[in-house]
């Protein structure tokens, strides 16, 4: 389907542009992500680093409040901000709960017979939207990925699902779900998406899948140790740890920090938002090509 | 009236805070503002710098989208957003438009009868506002001003109007309602707050200040020719370029930047924000005591 142009905005000698589309991974709903510019791509394809969106939020949320564009227009990448789910599927109970349904999708791939035709956010960002980027001056076998919580999941779970096709060189990801089989938000989302429930799950789960990683992973997490989702143990970055050492990577291939002090807010995610730019910016613009 | 505390954030190795304190110049009214304090605040008093929002923004919408926090945090000084009008006082009609009434203070003293008890932002903010700061690592004598738009027009005028006493070091502005008693959004707030109108409001329009001013003032205003607000001339930054121009004040003492393709949004002041810290904070750091 073609792109529909929403709105355009001038932001750091680039440009943000907010896109329709009709979806075919998600069932033929209509979705909307944002696309900055720098200035770099009116000379060429420029390398892009997508975003994902935790629990709630939009395509807006992100690019609004992570104060990513200033990083990127200093590199010369392109950032692509996907929403979160589909929206409008008309599944029953979609919008009863924050964290499941709309505003939830969980970058999965649904097999339960009611979400399956809609909630394929995994398609939707690892297929359909690099080939609707094709139409812009962006080079989208130079992609990285990362995300906020529950995009932070989405982000190390696309990453590592596609580590053998290099589909994305690098992800990162701000107080991630890291190990969704063991935490409340990925057990009511994978019993509800999957027909296999939470066993099915392991298959979009950052720790058990970095026990199986093969290769040279670059993976950067940070995670605040005031935050709420943290204390109660829904993000277990330690789990991911513990995988990643006894699967014998090392901390230049998985780097894990934590913080004090800081908490589950995009206050957090700004602060740590340039090192991350920049994590991704080296390697998009040193490695040769994907 | 003591400060309570709403909510804190630790953010760019300080802190946002969100307080609120019912408020002697806005009628007995609550109101909140958030106050980010940079790591330097621990070992003593830092400068400050305030930035007023504009229509239909709170005292949120500048710490969310602005991208301030981060240059604040390497200058090592404090920043303040308060609310842009009272909230609650219960006039009728006050909630019926977006350009006037909640969200729409516009900085002034009301002088007519139906507003006069609440609608106060500007005793709030250059009386009220730094005196409550005086309980934290803020010095208050140290300070510059900013704004958006209607902030804009608030920035420049409490800097003016305040000129003599030097109650601010700078003013700079985003995008600013320059003349406001020549434009529709003036003519409206001044025609319904100050019982002598519009004639009265020429006390609160920037224009009107300049060419009266006295001394030696540092300006900075920056403008986005593709601002729909500017092309219907809400703005009107020529008319005080013009006037500054006729009063003997140079380019080094009111500097006005005009750039194509940026709009009203804060995709502008975003991009835009990190020199107005940087202005700002040159001369605050830099000046003698005031």
């Amino acid at each position: 389907m073609p792109l529909e142009q929403v709105s355009q905005n001038a932001s750091f000698g680039g440009q943000l542009t907010k896109y329709k589309t009709t979806s075919q991974s998600l069932g033929g709903l209509e979705t909307q992500f944002n696309v900055f510019l720098p200035a770099e791509a009116a000379k060429g394809p420029v390398p892009v680093l997508y975003y994902l969106a935790g629990l709630t939020c939009t395509e807006d949320t992100g690019a609004q409040k992570g104060g990513f564009l200033r990083d990127a227009a200093a590199e010369g990448i392109a950032l692509v901000f996907p929403d979160t789910s589909p929206r409008g599927a008309g599944v029953e109970g979609e919008d009863k709960d924050w964290d499941f349904g709309t505003g939830a999708g969980f970058y999965i791939n649904s097999t339960a017979d009611k979400y399956s035709k809609h909630y394929n956010m995994y398609d939707f960002v690892v297929r359909e939207l690099p080939s609707l980027l094709s139409e812009l001056p962006i080079n989208t076998a130079r992609a990285s990925i990362m995300g906020h919580s529950m995009g932070g999941h989405g982000a190390l779970t696309l990453y590592l699902r596609t580590l053998g096709d290099k589909k994305y060189a690098s992800a990162s990801a701000f107080a991630p779900i890291s190990n969704p089989v063991k935490a409340p938000w990925g057990e009511k989302a994978f019993g509800g998406y999957l027909a296999g429930g939470v066993e099915e799950g392991k298959e979009y789960d950052a720790t058990e899948l970095i026990k199986k990683a093969k290769g040279d992973p670059k993976i950067l997490i940070d995670v605040g140790t005031g935050d709420q989702f943290y204390q109660q143990k829904q993000l277990l970055p330690e789990n991911f740890i513990e995988a990643a050492k006894t699967a014998g990577f090392s901390e230049s291939q998985v780097q894990v920090n934590l913080h004090d002090k800081y908490d589950h807010s995009y206050w957090f995610i700004s602060t740590f938002g340039p090192a991350h730019v920049k994590f991704h910016a080296n390697i998009l613009k040193s490695e040769p090509k994907l």
